[in-house]
């Protein structure tokens, strides 16, 4: 189905006399290329390409599409899911080398980039303006991978995510045209919505070259919070509470015990130990004000030992640091760990049981595995902390994290929040929407990259089923 | 293409041995279900079935499927382009008796609805919550077709539109089969976005038979406001501060002094003869408060000429509903007559030039045509008033639409903010998002609908186009 190793070499000597050392077989870089940030085996693609520009993009994809190669786009590398690996080889394009931000819009509200540009890049650009870009998944991440992977992160639950903030793309396909998106009005009923499309399609659908986002006025005021809880039950009560009552906080994240102990050892923090919110609010004065005497009663109402925040940037940067930093003190609980991260997100209202439930399963799987949460959107993270070297180990913890999707299933959540499918998740994303749907994604991948070469083996577990599915429309459209 | 004559006439006494008298070929109801509330001619289906349970629509959809026959989804029947004419006759499926409020989840801020609820019977529903569903087009619209057109409204500067508003849908397809596209997290990662491949795609893809809608907490107080200005210029930079500073105003209207006139001699408002911005604010006490005064300085700022504000039920209720007649204000401008509504919607730094060069047009154009926008998005309307039956008139609006969305375009902006393309902006879209990408929209189509039985007409300019677009796809995927 795909180019055989004789094809290979010629489509890369090809790109080798067009673009010479941009292009790249050293066993070094195809290494470092052929994974992400997560725990799954590296799988190499045959050269990597640093492009510089959307044409050079579209001379790679055309070729490739010529050749039967497949194409993986790449950003800063940070994914979780193994959604960069090259599962069938092919060619690693490298898109860091597109940094360039192209437009910012203050009076709009909007900016424009190529998708190399990190979050932290373009934040850096902002300074100077009462602008900011809200989006945060952790790492700095590049624009266009964040757009790939649907990201979202700490203060979604009032910015939205990667979804509501990608105003448009330009994207181009796998047969070598060129398309964009939308225009820059702030919404449109014109057309399918193609922006919605391509944000979340990993790559499986095109090669993002240029993202237009949304940007956001920074606030006149911020405050940080923290608040430890008796149990899970009165941290997410109070969670809800604020929610409901329409109280647009700018973070509220959960850290149960173990976290707190890790990130206290780790950071330095002093956090009691104990299920914990850490809140952000942003607004006015008055504003924040008000937002911090509701919150502190509501927690006060639902068991909380201790409502305490503060306007200082060095004690708000040093709790939202030990945040950031929870995935390092995961690892620092043991010499030479590995962390495997796991993505649910459920119905808020089911959350402090599946919490507990998980905290449960932990227990008696025998497992090192903080949890940390965006709490306000029911996505929770479990941290599990494993030698990678230790195969019970491993199947232990892919058990365990099989066994946390079916209960989030359970709950008619999704077995991933913010991280993707990637390769960790293809047989769950059936479990969740099921086949039919599946089928349709799998429909819309073939009929916008009909010989499969856009970061193929992502998303969708099987390319015999796409062969199928594609016969079958054909059928039915004689 | 489509079935011939006694074809259909077999197909409707096919659903009429199942159906009974919920199968209709009066004239009168073909007539009532062959247009919607905009100024196009009516073009009728073959018959009517009023649908009571997802599994009718399935048996309908199969069966028109089966005999090539299209199928027209209709709601309220409110959209304003044509969006629900029978182009090429058909079955009309009337979703109004499917208005069943599944589920209300009050402490997950969301619920499940059938698409015939309106969204006038949904907040009936939740008036004994804390909770709200805002998204208000202003018509008492079902929430399927506000699903299927991408609605938005008044308050989307705050709560967005339909589609960051619709959490899934249940869909059935045009081959026959049934797909849930999420389930019930507040986000998810797990593959390609298909709820927001349906919202926005007017019926052309697939039946909605359940929507899940984002509710939103009822704020503690509201206030509103008026104020009027000496130019456009100084009522949308003030409009633009409000954004840039981040001050969550839960409404921000524009009223051009024609329609300030003529809402004041239709619903008896007193309000200044000006180019006038209404606001409404939402929040705790001290946080409206501050927003006012927020708002108040700026008005100050940029030539507002005394913003008075309330939070008297009363007063609120009068200037909102001065401002939801705007359209019934204008056609009362004139004994019999028709109005047009245009739907542009341009980057707001671009908004006052854009308005004033309209301005100049309506003057230029000799057209009565006051203006009204959702100026926080930057969407205007021209409420374009005009004999129907004068064919130059009707000839000088439409020329006059076809500039005005030219302009639009010139300023980057979408040709719709939220009626959709339906029959009457085809053109338009292809001059919006060029070729290429609507022959991308247009192969989505032919997968999940290949016989184009789906509100065949709407959207997309030709069907021939189609057929040639799948050829192209059929060949490069041998």
């Amino acid at each position: 189905m795909y180019a055989t190793e004789p094809a290979r070499e010629a489509l890369i000597e090809k790109l080798g006399a067009r673009l010479g050392r941009r292009v790249s077989r050293s066993a070094s870089i195809r290494e470092q290329y052929g994974h992400g940030e997560a725990f799954h085996a590296p799988q190499l693609p045959d050269a990597v390409v640093f492009a510089e520009t959307r044409d050079e993009v579209l001379g790679v994809v055309r070729l490739c599409h010529e050749y039967r190669v497949p194409v993986i786009a790449h950003g800063a590398g940070t994914s979780l899911e193994g959604n960069v690996n090259a599962v069938h080889g092919g060619i690693c394009l490298d898109l860091q080398g597109m940094n360039r931000i192209l437009a910012i819009n203050e009076e709009d509200l909007d900016c424009r980039v190529q998708p190399g540009v990190s979050r932290e890049q373009l934040n850096q650009e902002l300074r100077h303006t009462g602008l900011f870009f809200p989006v945060d998944p952790g790492a700095n991440a590049s624009l266009g991978g964040m757009a790939a992977t649907r990201a979202s992160g700490t203060n979604a639950v009032r910015y939205g995510t990667m979804r509501s903030n990608v105003l448009g793309l330009e994207v181009v396909l796998a047969t070598g045209q060129i398309i964009r998106t939308a225009r820059r009005a702030r919404k449109s009923a014109a057309g399918y919505d193609l922006t919605g499309l391509f944000v979340g399609s990993e790559g499986t659908l095109g090669v993002i070259t240029e993202v237009s986002l949304r940007l956001h006025g920074r606030p006149e005021k911020e405050a940080s919070a923290a608040c430890p809880f008796d149990d899970i039950q009165g941290a997410v009560a109070t969670v809800i509470a604020i929610i409901q009552l329409g109280v647009p906080v700018a973070r509220v994240e959960f850290m149960d015990p173990a976290q707190v102990r890790a990130c206290n050892r780790y950071s330095g923090t002093e956090l009691a130990e104990l299920p914990t919110l850490l809140l952000e609010f942003h607004g006015g004065t008055q504003s924040v004000a008000e937002q911090i005497d509701v919150v502190r009663s509501l927690a006060d109402e639902f068991g909380g030992r201790g409502f305490e925040w503060s306007d200082s940037r060095e004690t708000e940067s040093a709790l939202w640091q030990a945040r950031h930093n929870a995935y390092y003190a995961c690892k620092a609980l043991r010499p030479n760990a590995d962390v495997i991260v796991t993505d649910v997100c459920v119905p808020i209202s089911r959350l402090a049981d599946c919490i507990v439930e998980t905290h449960e399963d932990i227990r008696a799987s025998a497992l090192t595995a903080p949890i940390v949460g965006h709490v306000g959107d029911g996505n929770f993270h479990v941290c599990i902390v494993i030698d990678a070297g230790n195969a019970a180990e491993l199947e232990r913890a892919d058990a365990f994290n099989k066994r946390l999707v079916a209960r989030a299933l359970s709950c008619d959540g999704t077995c991933t929040g913010e991280h993707g499918i990637g390769l960790g998740k293809r047989e769950m994303l059936i479990d969740e929407l099921g086949e039919e749907a599946v089928g349709v994604m799998q429909s819309l991948k073939s009929t916008l990259d009909p010989r499969r070469i856009m970061n193929p083996g992502k998303i969708f577990v099987d390319a015999a089923v796409i062969e199928s599915a594609a016969a079958v429309k054909l059928e039915a459209s004689q």
